[in-house]
């Protein structure tokens, strides 16, 4: 088996809050919107339907433990869970918290308007609450 | 328990191709996309983690059986899967077949451009080899 390597453009565009047993759970960079990414640490897989039906299994529990997660951290109006990948070409899951006041509601976030940074300090404040609420 | 009842918008939008042990598997009337829409035949759900733990898992077979048959009929670049639900508030989980070629790649679907309805023969030739696919 090929070891898993992160894609390049998730490792630059996230800071990792913690490791599940499927999945690597990245903070994205952007304030705009409470916003995961779990990355499944399987080599070589691009769609969902590229994992064994075991790991999809897990897969399905971890989407779910991090959309309570966002819900308990939150409490947002809706939770997006989209895999797209159709610039990325590693599989990747987008767990999101929306909010009616959001700057994209009620549309999809993917290329509205630009990604905002945090500040250091409010990075680091989101992983400290995020890793309490993850683990 | 209250009655499962198909939220009018998506049935105005979409034909039912089948019915699955848990999802009601619909066609998007949208011939931009091969795409498919899963609901979950259960009431008052609005997120994935709404569901129990379960139909979750029953839910990742479905979607993973939808994905497989779309690749099977149209060979495509990449499956977009996604619950956003900010308009509509059922759940319901899109699965797209997406082109490097198609009007909105490597954009999401939602939102790019207008909804082009299947003319009525077309619309026919669809579901059947749907059908015949996802059975």
């Amino acid at each position: 088996m090929p070891n898993f390597e992160l894609h390049e453009t998730l490792a630059t565009d996230t800071v990792e809050a913690v490791r599940w047993p499927l999945c690597r759970v990245l903070l994205m960079n952007d304030c705009r919107y409470p916003w995961l990414i779990l990355v499944p640490a399987r080599a070589n897989m691009r769609d969902m339907h590229d994992l064994d039906p075991g790991d999809q299994a897990v897969l399905m529990t971890e989407i779910d433990r991090a959309s309570r997660a966002l819900t308990g951290l939150h409490a947002p109006d809706k939770i997006n869970v989209a895999a797209l990948g159709n610039m990325v070409p590693q599989l990747h899951i987008h767990v999101v918290a929306r909010f009616r006041t959001d700057d994209a509601w009620p549309s999809p976030i993917w290329g509205a308007h630009t990604t905002r940074p945090y500040e250091p300090v409010a990075l680091d404040n989101a992983l400290r609450s995020l890793r309490a609420a993850l683990n």
